[in-house]
């Protein structure tokens, strides 16, 4: 079995999980996420989050996640707000649509980001085309606001509800504590619900080139979710309403969404596990090394990168016929072709990625 | 921790499907189900159904595969055919209609059925007002069927685009070979598919009192699942189109209603222990021989069966007092309230239930 | 060409709507509603309701108003509770449910009901199987209710989020003051908005039977609508909010829909005629006097009634080898079949409906 | 009353229209569309089309039509493909989106065509920033196309199901034969159907600047609708699938969207006018007489034109200064703001604009 670099879900879950799903196994337990492993897990969450008063709710999947979370914040009428390069808008086969709303992606200012986010990487001059490297700048946000309810009547559009950030992006990239807290101003100025999707969210915030805490995100959004799916976890997604959510009803709608775990205990003891010693944060510490000993190999052989991610997802290009040997190798995701020579792929580490993995990978590249 | 025979989902896994998954955790996998493992689980899937050509997709929960089985079949201006009892009908907190459906419930025909189903039962005298003890008969959907393309405009009606039959039913019902073979021919006739909830299907298959083979249920009907949630695994449920599912990209759609699977090796990795020797089958005559012994126990006992199911769901008529005792001692699920003093409940055994734990909770009785 | 009485919109819109179009045709109008005609119909509206803090919208037809008005009440996890016999459970292909929404039926309670509304009507022994004559009844409403909220778990269940009742029903039959009354009472301790769809109001309040007026309704309900396409307009629907719409935003609501009409002034222009010199009680009494005179035609023939309708729809019921003559020379509804023998037929007059029309029609019956 | 030129639809019906209403107000006529007036219009239209096995339906509005074409095009998992200012994209409410489906919307390739669509208009230089001034172009749909079925995998995607254009755009502009024929040769190479929105199709048709003739249309789409509530009607438009709909049953699917007009023959009697004796043709000529009139007085006058629009909708920039003045004598559309001092307006004629409003417009310009 060639070694896999393809993403950050390729393995089972941390053995502390399974030990725990082992010993817990024969127990029986109350249904549908009721019982108190869940609540133990929740409790620690908030503690985590710093925010005692916080609804916490477990789901399977990110598609998922975001599909609720947004059918929760949104009326019928109105749309979410999100980059164009954000997950909802690009890789969820439409089921924000399928649940009626749609994506209003804006569309970034001209020359505001540096793209290279940070440029000391020699030889990364890349721009990403028409896009602020997956992230939503502030200044795009209040322009979209503005223009919407600016001197046109905008009865016959659809009214932005809701503003999506993926947080780490699809691109790896981060927000910094004064991005996020530019966002986090206009949303309240302008009345609408900040959702961060954090799916990778450990890897975020062990990035060695971040400022942002857990209890920051909690404190400057109105939800947000803990990965587990990509960060130890067999699967599942920690949703967390630091100041309790806007539903009075959430098993109904998880429920009708066809989202309700019957065994929800199992969520809750992936959590528990994650929460307790500080687990999640040391795995997700791991992916982080493992990608800045990756990134220093590449840049050492040349590679050029297609930019700069602090995280676990590297992005570098290739050319062609490197690539058709290296797949004979290790698995990566193919991201899109440049031009007709060379290849933009994903490399991803994880919880579980050893030295040896990429020493293993660096001999094929 | 008290016993507990609320349901058959309370436990994990069989021991069999943690081995394998501890076994396999740390083997990096291809997502989303595309792994040898599903592919493995899907050969045997079809070999025991006896259909080589049959479509087997893997999802979550039942509500999840309802709602997507049916959004599947159905053209938007179609609902789905169903028993007023029936699990979509009542349970799902409105996943059909979440997608766009409407549920079409059949009233029974007067007196047609003996809801006693055998009369061999003492003191077991009772019918379910107004309903086929959860089944739906062939007279009743012809009828309907009849009506609707009778003499009027039906045009301003949602047309019938599918028939929906749990199996068990969600009262522990059972079809005959001879009523599933009438209703499927209904169907066929009538040029409607027909989908069968197998949630319980195992405990179905293996009650001493059916002729229905799984190869029975392939053959005549057009979709149906056989239920892992309830019947072994952590979680899950294998859909088999037998004959070719009418779609060309089931991946999007599931994609779009939340319920792709990151680690969709997983199902299949539960799937496959289940489809070895014969698990999946020697399990669920497990939770039949345990609800025997616990209906023979009743029946001396003197308890009045609500109705005589021949699965693993027990329905019984309850003294309110005595079960104010036996809520203290034992879980069970409430079901109805039959008058002032009586109340019915559901006492389900399961794949791990013990003779040690029948015995414990006949002691309450 | 024949005469028929198959419904109540079968003919254009009442000569003074016609005077009213052809005069303002070439007048530059505001679109979608916000011209001042509007504003006048719905001043006048809001006088004869006496709610002058109502707010009011027009919109083109039933189905359309039902699914928009229903949207807006409801939250995505509730369903609108009516009787098994209302239009949206029946006769709108799936309307509420395309939206996303359940429609519950409610089972009458057994004999609370006396269906013939009257027994003055020689021969009239005819009960609706299985129905309220097109009533929903407060008894049986409060029991749904407190099933609901009962004992049981009902968070895996659609919530009841709305009442929604037609008067006159699809019947012909009406509520009396008392009933109503009732049922406001229900819904208002229960925290459910009522909804009258008033799709042949004018028909109701003007029966020489009723004891229920438009201001009555306006305090009873939660929001009813002034049917205009079955009364004297060529379409439209005003909609009627009493105490303010429980919506920010009708606009896009009514656009997303589908149903924002560019030339809303159309519709202002139609109520503000209908509302002027109280012409829709005026031409909806005349449909009352015609179905009385055909009333008295059809019992004196020796007609059974199928029930004893007070407003301008007539069920009777007829030898299938009368009806065949008939239906050479007018034209009725069909509306079931009885036994082998027999018909149900339903005949309706309008607010054009002539003498001559009822003379010419009891030639052939 | 001031003078408007605010929109296409401030006024009535042509008076032939009224007319005929008038005429046929009091005879009875079958419900829904059933009628012979309705056969007699859809077999005009489908003779001027050249199309004699067409599907023709009658909806009321545009966002209706375009809401329910769509929806009959689509499989679930797929989404329309349109320019980023389509109506659809912009100015319905998210009414495709209420119906589950996604916009797609396609970026212009940079500088491949020609914006001011001639060079003959003085002082014309503007360019559109980021689209093709209205049009989706052949290339950058081949483009979007080939990208999503390339290399990566678009099952996480939602699938192009068909293909929106208008024609005229929203913003006036026309396309070629040689355009239209490009987009169809793709949609057909790529087996996605073509739905042409033509809810301004007569100023379309009549332009002096066209080549394309509406058997063109016919030839090269699979579905288009002609538009009345802007050319010449009260309300409505005219479906055409000029090779039979890809749908069994249209009238529960319009009915199910709330959009099944009881008095259908409204529409009919419409398209009946309008397509005898070339009036809908006729009318339309006359907007763009005076469209050309309005143009060459504005060049005239100095006023740089945003774009050369060929149809009845013209674009100016206007000195704020100037306009303040302006709106206080005509009515007009806000279009955008392109800087501190300067707005872009539309103007619009239509069916019924006269030479003397023309000129009165052109007093306070």
């Amino acid at each position: 079995m060639k070694i896999s670099f393809a993403s950050d879900y390729t393995r089972g879950a941390h053995p502390d999980i399974l030990r725990a799903l082992n010993s817990n196994n024969m127990n029986q337990m109350e249904g549908y996420g009721t019982d108190e492993i869940c609540d133990r897990a929740k409790e620690k969450i908030k503690k985590v989050c710093g925010c005692p008063d916080a609804d916490v709710f477990f789901l399977t999947g990110g598609t998922q996640t975001n599909q609720i979370v947004i059918d929760i914040l949104l009326k019928p009428y109105q749309g979410v707000v999100a980059a164009a390069t954000g997950h909802i808008a690009v890789h969820e086969a439409g089921a924000i649509e399928f649940s009626g709303h749609k994506v209003l992606t804006v569309s970034p200012l001209p020359k505001e980001q540096d793209y290279s986010l940070g440029g000391d990487v020699p030889g990364n001059d890349n721009q990403l085309p028409g896009d602020d490297a997956g992230k939503l700048s502030a200044g795009a946000l209040e322009k979209y606001l503005e223009d919407f309810y600016g001197d046109g009547n905008h009865e016959h559009m659809v009214f932005p509800g809701a503003v999506y950030i993926s947080h780490p992006t699809e691109y790896g990239t981060l927000y910094t504590k004064k991005e996020l807290t530019d966002i986090s101003e206009i949303c309240r100025k302008w009345k609408l619900p900040l959702f961060l999707d954090g799916a990778r969210l450990g890897y975020g915030l062990m990035s060695s080139r971040t400022d942002v805490t857990i209890k920051d995100i909690a404190r400057l959004t109105d939800v947000f979710y803990i990965g587990g799916t990509k960060v130890g976890a067999l699967f599942g997604e920690a949703v967390v309403f630091p100041r309790k959510a806007p539903t009075d009803h959430p098993v109904p709608v998880i429920k009708q969404h066809g989202a309700l775990l019957a065994k929800g205990w199992l969520l809750g003891l992936m959590f528990d596990t994650l929460f307790t010693d500080d687990l999640y944060f040391k795995i997700s510490k791991n992916a982080i090394d493992m990608a800045e000993l990756l990134k220093r190999g590449l840049i050492e052989k040349g590679y050029r990168l297609f930019l700069n991610s602090p995280t676990n997802q590297q992005f570098i290009i290739v050319d062609n016929e490197k690539l058709r040997d290296l797949s004979e190798h290790a698995g990566y995701s193919f991201w899109e072709k440049i031009d007709d020579d060379h290849t933009v792929i994903r490399l991803a580490t994880d919880w579980a990625t050893t030295r040896e993995d990429v020493e293993e990978l660096m001999k094929y590249l």
